[in-house]
C-alpha cells in the first residue's frame, strides 16, 4: 500500500485497509511521540484557513513540528484569487506554484465562508485537481476526515482491553449521533465524518435529531450503505431519548438545519435562536444511564450546558481530551503517509 | 532544584535560588548561542497574544527556535471562549487540550484588553489552574517576569568586573525607578517586575513619580518587604531630581496613573494628555550627572524625547540593547528549565 | 568573495561576479533540495510585511525552513514606530534590537503603503543603515531583487543546452519587457529589476508600453548604461507589436503609470480604469509568432486574459512555474551567502 501523494478530503475516499494503516501509524506515533522526527524534515505544509481556527491550527502546526517539518499558517484573504467578479490568480496557477514549495496543503472552509452547502467541498476538489501535492481537509462544509480518524482512534482506545489497540472492537458497537441544542450553529462536517468512518468500521449507527435537522441526504445514504456492507444496523429518529438505549458511544453535538443557507447567505443568528428553544436536546446523566455504559465523545470545543452537561463531559466515561489529543497523532500519520520523505 | 512544570507569572513566585539558576543558565546560553539546540527539540510553545507585540513575539519565537523547538503565534480573538455573556469553550477545556499539544503556554494581556487592573493576572492564574504545562507571562497588567530577568542580567553584566558575571554585584547598589512623561500610557508590568526582582537581589530602591502616579500598593509593599529582608533601603518621592543622587542604575519609563481604569474602560487618551503636561519628568544628562555614574536602562521600545533624551539613551552608559538581547537568552533559560526535554 | 553581512536591496548594488555566485548556489540548492540544511540551523529570519503577500511569504518561509532556519512572519502595523506625527520607537532602536535576535531581515513595502514613489526604498535604506544584519528586499516600490534572480535563473535554464546551466547563454539574447493591460495596477518593482539584471547579463532590452506608462527614468538610464557596458542594444517603443520581432524572452506585465501617485495617495481605481481601456496590450499567440520562438515569462500571479492569453501562459514555451519555483532556491542562496553560518 502506497499512500504517497494521496488527497484526504473525506475518509470515505480511502479504503478500509488504508484507514487502518493510518490508525496504526497514529497509535505508534502517540506511543513514541518524538521518534518520527525525520519524516517531514525541512519540509513545509501549507495551512490555508478560509475560516480561522485555533484548535485546528495548533494541532496541525504541532504535528508538522513533531515530525521535523514546518506548517505555515496562511490566510487566503490576502491572496488575490480570480473569481467570477474579481481579477486575480486562477486556482490552477496557485495550486501549481504551491506544489513547487510545499509537500502538502491543508484547507479549512466552513459554512459561514460559503454561499451554499457544497461550495467548500468544490473548492477542495478544485485545488486537488491542480495541485501536484496532497490536499488535506482541515474541516470543510461537508467533511472533517482528521477529526473522524481521531474519533475512532479514541473510541478504540477506550473500548479495547487495556494496553491493546484493535479497531475491530468497534464492530457491532452502537454509535448514537445525537443533536444537541446550543448557541453556535455548528457545521455538519465532524458529525458526517464520524457517521461515515464509524459505519466503515462496523458500528451500528443511530442518528437522533429534532424534525427539521436532517443532515446531507447523500451522506446519510452512504452511511446506510456502509452499514449494509458490514451487516450493521442504521436508524434515524426524532425522539430525544430512545437512541440512547444500547449505545456504546454517545456523540452529542449541535448542528445547523438545512435551512441555514438561503439566498446565498448563512443565517447564523436565526439558526441559534431556533436551536436554543429545543432545550430538551442535551446529553445528561439521566439519558446516559440508558446506555451500555457508553463513553461520551465530542470533537470540541464543547458548548457545555447546551450540548452536554458538565457532569457527563467531565465524567469518568468522557473521552473528549483523548480524542482531542488524537488529532495531533492522526494528523502526523496522515502527513507521514501522504507527504513523508521516502 | 527541579523547575520542570513550574509556571512563571512573576519572579516573586520563585525563590532567590531559582532566579539565580535561571540567570546562570541564561548567561551560559548567551555565550554558547546555538549550543542548546536539543532542549526543546520538536516541541511546541504556544504564544497567546491578547495584545499584539512585535518585540515580545520576536524574542520568544527566536528563543524557541534557538533551542530546537517552535513557538506558535496565536491570537485568542479567533478562539470562542465562554464568558459571562457568550457561548464558547471553558478555560478548563482549552487549558487541558492545549496541554496535550504544547510543552508550555505564554500569555500576553495588557491594560487595554482588561476592564480593570488585575484581570490579566486572574486570566493567567486561571490558565495555570487548568493547564498541565507551564504558563509563562509574556507581560500582563501586573507583571513581566522575563523582562525582569533580562533587566537584572543586563545590570549585572554592566556592573560586574569585565568578563565575569556575579548577580551579587547588585547588592547595595541603588536602583532609581523614575516616571517619565510620554505619549504611550504604559503598563505597570515592567516597572513593578523590576522593583521586585531588583529588591530580591539586594538593591536599594527609590521610586520617583509625580503625585497621582502611585503603582499597585500591594506590589510596593512586597518591594518594601523584599528590601527589609536583605537590609536594603526603600524610598518613594515626588521630587523629579533627588532620586538620582547616589543611583547606580536609572530606569526611567512612563506609566499610567491608577485613574486610567474607570467604568470598565482604559482611558488612554486622557492618560496621555495628562502625562504630556509633566515635561520636567525626563531623564537627561544633567540629572544623570547627579548619580554614581549610573547606567541607563529601559525595557524598550523607548519613547525618546519624552522618557529620556537621545543623549542618555544612546550614550556610553546605556545598557538598553544588551537588556533587549537578554530577553532572548532569559526566555530560552526559562523554557529550558520549566519545559525542556529531560 | 565574501557576501556575509551584505544587504540586497537591488541586484544593481551587487557586482556581476556576486550575482553569478548567487545563481550558481541557487542551482546547486535546487538540485540538492534538502542538502543544505545546516546553513541557517536554529537561526531566525524576520519577514516584515508592510504589504501582505501569500506567495512571497510562502517562498521565503519555505526557503528558511529548507536550510534549517525559521522565518517569522511579522506585520509592522503592530509595531509602534516613531513618525513625524506619532510617538513610538525609532528605526535606529528597532534595527539595533532586531539585529540581536535575527540573522537577517526581509522587508516588503509596495506602492499602496507609500505616499510617494521612493518611500519604500528609503525605508529599506534606513533599516540597512542601522541594522547590523543584512536587509533583503522582499519587493518594494522600486525593486524586487529576488524576483530578478529567479527570472534570469529560469531563462538560463530554458535557453541553456539541456542538462547544463550557463548564464552566459543570455548574452546577445533579446528581452522584450512589454506592458499588459489589467485590473491590478501593478508595481514597477519586478519589471525594473528584470531590466536591470537582464542588462547586466548582456541581454538586448526593448521596453514597450503605451504613452504615459514610462518607468522610473533613473532605472531606465541605469539599464541603458548596463547595455552600453556589455555592448547590447537598448530600445523603447510605444508600439504594441514591433518589440516582439526577434525577441527570445517575452515578459508581459501590467504596471501603473507615473500618475498613480498624487497628493500623497495611490490612485488605484483610476489606474485600473485607465489601463483596462488599452485592451490591445495583451501578449497573445499572434504576437509571439513574431519572435525567435521566445519563452514567455511573468513573475506571477498572472492576471490571465489581460496581461496574457491562457494559450500563451499555459503553452509549451511558458517558463512561469519554473521561475516561480526559482524564487525558493534563489532566496535560499541569498540567505546562505549573506546570513549563513560560517
Amino acid at each position: 500500500m502506497d499512500l504517497k501523494g494521496r488527497d484526504l478530503i473525506t475518509t470515505q475516499d480511502w479504503s478500509g485497509e488504508e484507514l487502518l494503516a493510518a490508525l496504526d501509524l497514529a497509535v505508534k506515533m502517540k506511543k513514541d511521540r518524538y521518534g518520527f522526527a525525520d519524516v517531514l524534515k525541512h519540509r513545509t505544509f501549507f495551512m490555508f484557513f478560509y475560516n480561522p481556527s485555533v484548535r485546528t491550527r495548533q494541532s496541525f502546526e504541532c504535528a508538522a513540528t513533531e515530525i521535523g517539518g514546518h506548517a505555515q499558517f496562511l490566510e487566503p484573504k490576502s491572496m488575490r484569487l480570480k473569481t467570477a467578479t474579481t481579477a486575480g490568480e486562477t486556482i490552477e496557477d496557485a495550486g501549481k506554484v504551491m506544489s513547487r514549495y510545499a509537500c502538502g496543503i491543508g484547507i479549512r472552509m466552513l459554512e459561514d465562508k460559503c454561499s451554499r452547502y457544497g461550495e467548500g467541498e468544490e473548492l477542495l476538489r478544485e485545488y486537488a485537481r491542480w495541485a501536484e501535492v496532497p490536499i488535506v481537509s482541515m474541516a470543510h462544509d461537508k467533511f472533517h476526515p482528521c477529526q473522524g480518524l481521531a474519533d475512532v482512534m479514541g473510541w478504540t482506545e477506550w473500548l479495547s482491553p487495556k494496553g491493546t489497540f484493535d479497531p475491530g472492537v468497534l464492530k457491532g458497537k452502537k454509535l448514537l449521533m445525537t443533536w444537541g441544542h446550543g448557541a453556535l450553529a455548528r457545521s455538519w462536517s465532524s458529525v458526517q465524518e464520524a457517521m461515515l468512518i464509524g459505519s466503515r468500521l462496523g458500528m451500528d449507527i443511530t442518528v437522533a435529531a429534532p424534525e427539521g435537522y436532517d443532515l446531507d441526504p447523500e451522506v446519510v445514504e452512504w452511511t446506510n450503505q456502509n452499514c449494509k456492507s458490514t451487516g450493521a444496523a442504521f436508524d434515524t429518529t426524532h425522539d430525544v431519548t430512545s437512541g440512547y438505549k444500547g449505545a456504546h458511544v454517545v456523540y452529542s453535538r449541535n448542528w445547523m438545519s438545512p435551512a441555514a443557507y438561503r439566498d446565498g447567505k448563512f443565517h447564523k443568528e436565526e439558526e441559534i435562536e431556533k436551536a436554543m428553544k429545543l432545550s430538551d436536546w442535551i446529553c445528561d446523566a439521566e439519558k446516559m444511564a440508558l446506555t451500555e455504559s457508553a463513553i461520551y465523545t465530542h470533537p470540541m470545543p464543547i458548548d457545555r450546558g447546551h450540548e452536554v452537561t458538565d457532569e457527563v463531559a467531565s465524567g469518568p466515561r468522557s473521552c473528549i481530551y483523548d480524542v482531542a489529543e488524537n488529532r495531533l497523532h492522526a494528523q502526523k500519520a496522515i502527513m507521514a503517509l501522504t507527504m513523508g520523505a521516502k
